[in-house]
């Protein structure tokens, strides 16, 4: 029998990442490939996976963590697929119906929930049975992962757009959400920033007047997730991230919200082992969408 | 072999609800004895579960929903203990020792987890795969089941503390939690309204400032509910959620916070059937904690 491979994709807004691993997880072959519309990019992804394992093994499962909105519950009819984008040529687009003609076990999750998978399996939150991952770029989204599985609700979370405490004398900026003006990410996320300050965080002569501001809205998502998830760490990445000082000023702002509630949150005041960066850096969601690809054969395996 | 009784345990802070009940759900003996100290009330429950059986049946397996603090993971050496409490001769005290003895299966989780997991059984939630019930009192606290279980991190969920939107203009009230004031318990749980307005809810002449300020608070947790477990229900119980127009002054706030963004908690722009009170009034602890025991019997069998 042909070694068994894993087939897994990272589908980001600007590019796809095509990865296909042995059992040890180690990269037998890579691609990238640009975000063009479904009927133009899926067609290179079926390419890479029908030919990419000859000489290697059999491609043995698909794990999918695709940006979203998407349909992430297994029973539903339309799982897999992209709901409502304005990125043309995706509302609609279902990763099941574009890969099913390969015959093998698929998973698909988001790419916030494989990000946090990946980094729960082997970056900064490996051994954590509850893990939070944050990401805060062009967006911010959490995905949660209990037992190495993401968790969920009717729908994937959408932590971006929680309300946060906005003080109008303090910060007047109006907020960017579309919906709600000044939510998390319409007060925080990469875009907001630059609104404001004219600049990144990471690129301003002063950042420290944003990054107090900043790192008080990301707080508060942090004391939501402490208090409503209970996850053994809070791993916080993306772009606006990388920012010096940003997450030690997020733990001094979360430790403050806290206020020694949560005891063990408590002794070390900046949390330094609590809220961390991403181990994984770029890898973090293509390791989740392979795992996503492992537990689609374990779930095959399973009911077999 | 004699029948199999279930036993129940809804271990309030002024009083203890004991039932025991037939495999079918009816109550064959029932009991409320006063919260005292853990060495003057426990003997007491042991000496229920005792005697209550003789003619009925044998006791099978007891579930415990306890106020708390509470050690909830089962791979916790001191599982079911009540960590801190300023509750006299509570704090590490352990339902597990103390029931031990009875040689039955045994689950403890908290009395807010233990409502929330009777509503989802059978009360509002039933068929929820998953529900929030927060319940709004002296305190406030969440219980989310997925799928028949409660969900906790390192702990239980600890709602009640989230920091909400205090605007101190129009409402200048410190906060009664002594750990944030102003967290959302310390704006809206029983007291801070009676604190701040010199009367209950449903006492007062005209409730209606009173509702529209505390129904904001509250909507800044549902709307937090929403996004960070996307719950099939909110379920709000609890003495506070009883004054009239408050529930649907909670559904207007979370719409209005929503603002759209989840599609299908728009079109009807009061959640009737979204936010909703309990179905089972008292009876959602007691019922949970039966379930607790149902799945304790399990959790043994499948282990053998």
């Amino acid at each position: 029998m042909a070694k068994p491979l894993i087939g897994a994709i990272e589908a980001g807004g600007t590019k796809f990442v095509l990865a296909l691993m042995d059992e040890a997880g180690r990269i037998v072959a890579e691609q990238r490939i640009a975000t063009l519309t479904a009927a133009e990019t899926m067609p290179e992804v079926i390419r890479f996976f029908s030919e990419a394992p000859s000489g290697h093994g059999e491609l043995a499962a698909i794990g999918v963590a695709s940006f979203g909105p998407l349909d992430i519950d297994p029973a539903s009819p339309t799982y897999g697929t992209i709901t409502t984008t304005p990125k043309p040529g995706w509302s609609g687009a279902s990763f099941i119906d574009w890969l099913r003609p390969l015959g093998v076990p698929l998973k698909v999750d988001t790419d916030v929930n494989g990000a946090a998978l990946g980094e729960a399996l082997s970056g900064a939150g490996k051994g954590c049975r509850t893990l939070a991952y944050t990401t805060v770029g062009t967006g911010i989204g959490t995905g949660v992962v209990r037992d190495l599985r993401p968790m969920a609700g009717f729908s994937h979370y959408e932590s971006g757009h929680i309300p946060v405490a906005h003080d109008r004398a303090r910060d007047p900026f109006d907020g960017l959400c579309p919906y709600h003006g000044d939510c998390l990410e319409g007060l925080a996320a990469g875009p907001a920033i630059r609104a404001r300050f004219g600049d990144s965080l990471d690129a301003m002569a002063d950042p420290a007047p944003a990054v107090a501001l900043i790192s008080g809205y990301l707080a508060d998502l942090a004391t939501n997730l402490v208090l409503l998830h209970a996850p053994d760490r809070l791993v916080f990445g993306g772009g606006v991230m990388k920012a010096p000082g940003l997450i030690p000023a997020l733990r001094r702002e979360t430790a403050r919200r806290l206020a020694g509630y949560v005891a063990h949150l408590h002794d070390d005041p900046e949390l330094e082992h609590y809220i961390v960066s991403p181990g994984l850096g770029d890898e973090a969601g293509i390791t989740g969408a392979a795992e996503l690809a492992r537990q689609a054969i374990a779930q095959r395996d399973a009911a077999a």
